[in-house]
């Protein structure tokens, strides 16, 4: 299978970086072929700005939803968002890893979303093209996060609340918003006072997860 | 009343930048005082990196969440995260306005969360500090939105699910985590779509609604 990887991490010793070295490493073990776009290293820019397009159907005012349904037309999208797009219309699943900041994903993953899934490309409200017939049908995508609170806090009752309602906004209202089927989320909870014992381990249950794509 | 207004929106002629103005004209009206961080016209940058930080407690390798909870004791954080932390220090109520990108802030706000509301500012784990006992109890904070789908969409059993669910990752996970009271917020549904005469009704329900803050 054809597997994009898009990773958030801004230190390569980090765990979240073994996470994703796991991830490669079990991905290629299989056989799949794998795209990375790691964030940080590109110095991804998550600002969705009137510079995301090479043409402009108006020019005297910046209306992104507009101006990204006609390029999703004339392919008039700046050169680092076409290049992610290239990946994602190749990909068979997308894969997004991050450690968690604030219940959600950090900026420069979150901006990776709003520039590069725009709307005519995932998703069309002009053409009606959503959720049964989001235009990324056939496509499967999964979250791997770490979080820096333990699992009853983010736990039905618990003091922040299910983490996988949160996350709703994404599998939801992003991945199934555009038609991809969602796998469950790998989550490894209080990875900040994570021993090295139990890093390992978690690992270990991540390789074992990809190994399972 | 202080009130520190945090914008984003790229386009200055604007739906969003007209509630801007309105809610900037009627907090001025009520004699309030007033601090805008506009993040577009500032050209905030989001990303959470090393450069966070102008002194590092472990050099060998970035954690930022302890790097934050070490600066939030040193004062060890860059000047633009400095300045919005005074901002944030002095106001009585934050007011965030944005347009919503997928269920969410768009990433330019995202980032001023991740970085400016850091581990040790307006909570601290280490200290157990949050909830009830979070840093910034006494101060009140408010979303202000718009969004592409209708209302029925954004509601409990709609396409997309009740919007206000979507946006506890928020207002519970950030404003009430942090000990702020949560104020209603102020949404204005399928904006995209909406005509001038619309509009001009919706700005003016922002209007009361900010002079009765």
């Amino acid at each position: 299978m054809k597997v994009l990887y898009v990773f958030a991490h801004p230190e390569p010793k980090s765990f979240n970086a073994a996470l994703n070295d796991t991830a490669l490493a079990a991905l290629k073990e299989k056989g799949h072929e794998v795209e990375l776009s790691d964030l940080y290293a590109m110095n991804f820019n998550p600002v969705l700005n009137v510079g995301d397009f090479t043409e402009r159907k108006k020019s005297d005012i910046f209306k992104p939803f507009f101006e990204a349904i006609q390029a999703s037309k004339t392919g008039a999208f700046a050169p680092d968002i076409k290049q992610e797009m290239e990946k994602v219309k190749w990909a068979d699943i997308l894969i997004f890893q991050f450690p968690i900041y604030f219940t959600a994903m950090p900026a420069i993953m979150k901006g990776w979303i709003d520039r590069v899934l725009a709307p005519g490309f995932g998703f069309n409200p002009v053409t009606n093209s959503a959720y049964e017939t989001g235009l990324f049908k056939g496509k499967s995508a999964m979250l791997a996060f770490t979080t820096g609170s333990p699992k009853e806090a983010y736990s039905e009752g618990g003091m922040h609340g299910d983490i996988h309602k949160h996350m709703e906004s994404v599998t939801h209202c992003v991945f199934e918003f555009m038609g991809m089927k969602v796998l469950p989320s790998f989550i490894v909870f209080e990875a900040s006072a994570m021993k090295q014992e139990k890093g390992a381990e978690e690992l270990e249950k991540y390789r074992k997860r990809i190994l399972e794509l």
